[in-house]
């Protein structure tokens, strides 16, 4: 049966209206507030004919006005492709053109980025925005859980990125999921240093209206101004990447969070023994999780008593969610041995915009493939092993090797292309190439060109090795265990 | 879409096998343990032949091995009929009959009531049950949240009572709407003195399995132990009505509850002025709420920060819930008004059983009508003036005049019959009855044995008033309000 509710933002203004809904710089707003901006912005979306059920893209920082118009967007019915600000214009253009956006809103101060996209588009920039007359516009009264509000573009082993379609349903059973694990306290406040526009910090605005709780937004990461405002607002949970979390514990030093903070919600791959073990001597439990854009954030996670005990563990799936770890053959795997992870649920994704043969082959019977590799110990707690096509993780940016290999390989220097991540102590991983020449002269410097005209930076290799051949076996499958081998082998040093 | 999710008990006992999901009688069930129980006597049905699909009627009290077979029939797919173990051979006899149950299940100490039953079925008491072999039967791996789990019966304005049928899905959303109100801790614990046949104290049970949260279950309500459990268990929220509350409190004396006792719900109609400032003088929060079987429980609720200030009010409909008020022709009514309440959620049930014509009358356009008198006030809080079909609630029972009003028009000297309640120190309210003869020889001891025979002893009279004429409209529709002016001219003060 079709599920609606109502609108969120409305509701939670009716039903807690004085409550702190958003904290940005210093400003405080209410739930009546936020939810009487977004109305004023989606009566400004009658002004450039945008319509229910049509899509509009942005790309936007985190700032409290991004919150408000994707809450408008949200409250009018309009799918959003949330756009990723570190593409470079090439890259968003491609995006914007298989979305089929109608209109592109985006912050001013990405006005060079936007002036080089390469795809015939309304622009409005947040200046002009602010220019808008509000024209009356319906904003719904229900929302149907089936349908589609966000898009949000991922990558994967070969071709072009994908846009990964998320329903109400979606984000409600994550935030409902969540709840359900880490509990739900009245004095529940989030910090979001995540960026808004990937699904960590996209579902804390979810969560937010949803559960009726304070975001403290934060444009970007800085670990002074997140231990300062943990202090100041009291803050309960926080969403980070390893990376984050060991430079919050460098600034701390000798001191201690407040203890009303209960929860770091851990994503981007699993924490090193030493920073969880410096974790549980500050008494700051890590909930170490499992999950990605097409799960709307949080699948399976592990509770802070589990940390040092299943070390490497994302812990189990939440409640309305399910794993299997199979073989090639799809047949399920015993508790131990090393498969894909599948993954079952109300928060996985109902497709890939526009690509029924992509949706058909990825989502089959309601199990996603995840591509990852993983397995379930005797006790049934998840490791997963590989990410999904090699996935380099750094600074919390997912970076999928074979665009990059796509890049270089258009280079007429380069035969033969592989990325793997290296470890970084302040990314986490970063990429570096392994190439092939076909032209003797070709330089680090050329193909770094090339790569910083067609990626967005953090995708940038780090490092150029160039060798005689690429590992392959016989079907021609890039080795990539071999490429970490030979990464090893050299210390394994980069950006040290 | 059609949702799915893992069989609660079992991801429960995956996800937290060791902590404590049910305490009775000083016997404390771990999660894992309660699942194990429940797996077993789930084999138990196959001794039975009860196969998935098919519906068993229960007939238990609030025991521990009640919810364990309750928790079986859930497992492996049973539409369980749970009865009130009040009502008498004959009205079970109905109930049974009505929705077509293959097998009733009861609990030896029911014996003589099971003997009279007029129904002819397969009857195993718990005595029998004990004795059952477990044959091997497949538990569900998934609940369908569309499909029906239990059957509760309510009678209603007029005619029999109508089996409200509950789904998975209804019981999951209850739950969740439950938490996103009242917040979830981790070391929430929920006392149950509520009959459990009831979705009053059955909520309670679904609560339990989803948010991995110990029930203190009792097998009536007794003050003493009330305040003995809360204080030895630490339990941190209650379900209650007002008369149950009162014993509390007079109990209590001038001691108070532990600081970590959160949350008195209180159902069954709206909490006198004294009642609530001597809860707010104890620092014990309450609660008020508005629901009904066909909610599958809480519908809206009033935080306590409002309980005097909207004196009377049973607060805002739970986020994922809307309430409208309407007129004769279903049409809105402006806030103030008095009209119909009608109530539309994912907790709503999906209708009747075999009753399609008073679900297509009831449920129109997913809005059900409640039959229930209110309005909504200039900030949208409910206020409910009077329940439908002028229902009676005494001691947390629900109790439909029309019901008692056929048992006694049934009697040839009777020519007509209104039924309404008077207030009542002890149980709220208590019904009484107005009656025309036709005979002016019968009695009020005639009339009584004719109730005693074919109502529970919760419905009978306390009290007969025999006259000349009773009120009606030109529709000839009994007007019970002004029974009640009667009531209060006569001094209001049955049963005291």
């Amino acid at each position: 049966m079709t599920e609606t509710m109502p609108n969120w933002l409305k509701k939670r203004a009716d039903l807690s209206p004085n409550r702190e809904a958003l904290i940005f710089e210093g400003n405080t707003y209410t739930f009546k507030q936020v939810f009487e901006k977004a109305k004023s912005y989606a009566a400004k979306l009658g002004a450039i004919s945008l319509n229910r059920g049509e899509t509009a893209a942005v790309l936007f920082s985190n700032q409290a006005e991004s919150v408000f118009i994707l809450y408008a967007l949200q409250m009018a019915g309009i799918r959003t492709v949330i756009l990723n600000n570190r593409l470079t214009s090439e890259e968003l253009s491609w995006q914007l053109g298989d979305s089929e956006a109608k209109v592109l809103l985006y912050e001013t101060r990405f006005n060079d980025k936007v002036s080089e996209i390469n795809y015939d588009i309304r622009n409005i920039s947040s200046d002009e925005w602010s220019q808008l007359q509000e024209k009356t516009v319906t904003i719904l009264e229900e929302y149907n859980l089936d349908e589609v509000t966000t898009i949000m573009y991922t990558s994967g082993t070969t071709g072009n990125p994908k846009g990964v379609m998320q329903t109400y349903g979606n984000h409600w059973w994550s935030a409902n999921a969540s709840a359900l694990n880490l509990g739900l306290h009245e004095h529940d406040k989030w910090l979001c240093t995540v960026p808004i526009f990937h699904i960590s910090g996209y579902s804390i605005l979810m969560r937010s209206q949803i559960y009726g709780m304070p975001v403290i937004l934060h444009s970007s990461f800085e670990e002074k101004k997140v231990i300062e405002d943990i202090r100041k607002y009291q803050v309960t949970v926080m969403s980070v990447v390893s990376t984050m979390l060991r430079r919050v514990l460098a600034e701390l030093g000798s001191e201690k969070l407040p203890v009303s903070f209960r929860c770091m919600l851990l994503g981007g791959g699993p924490a090193p023994l030493p920073l969880l073990e410096a974790c549980l001597d500050k008494d700051i439990p890590v909930f170490q999780t499992y999950g990605m854009t097409e799960t709307s954030s949080q699948f399976a996670t592990l509770s802070p008593e589990y940390s040092i005990q299943r070390l490497g563990s994302a812990g189990k799936a939440l409640f309305p969610n399910q794993i299997r770890i199979v073989d090639s053959d799809e047949q399920d795997i015993p508790q131990g041995a090393e498969g894909e992870i599948l993954v079952k649920g109300p928060n996985v994704t109902i497709g890939y915009l526009n690509r029924p043969d992509v949706t058909a082959d990825k989502i089959r019977d309601k199990w996603l493939h995840t591509g990852d590799i993983g397995y379930l110990d005797s006790e049934g707690f998840l490791y997963v092993l590989d990410r999904r096509s090699d996935l380099i993780i750094s600074g919390g940016e997912n970076i999928y090797p074979a665009e990059i290999e796509g890049v270089l390989l258009s280079h007429p220097g380069v035969s033969d292309a592989g990325v793997i991540g290296a470890s970084d102590e302040k990314w986490q991983q970063v990429p570096v190439a392994f190439i092939v020449k076909s032209d003797p002269d070709i330089s680090e410097d050329a193909l770094l060109a090339l790569c910083e005209e067609k990626l967005a930076k953090y995708k940038l290799p780090k490092k150029f090795y160039f060798v005689e051949d690429l590992p392959r076996n016989a079907a021609k499958k890039l080795l990539r265990r071999k490429l970490r081998e030979w990464l090893e082998a050299e210390g394994d040093a980069i950006g040290h």
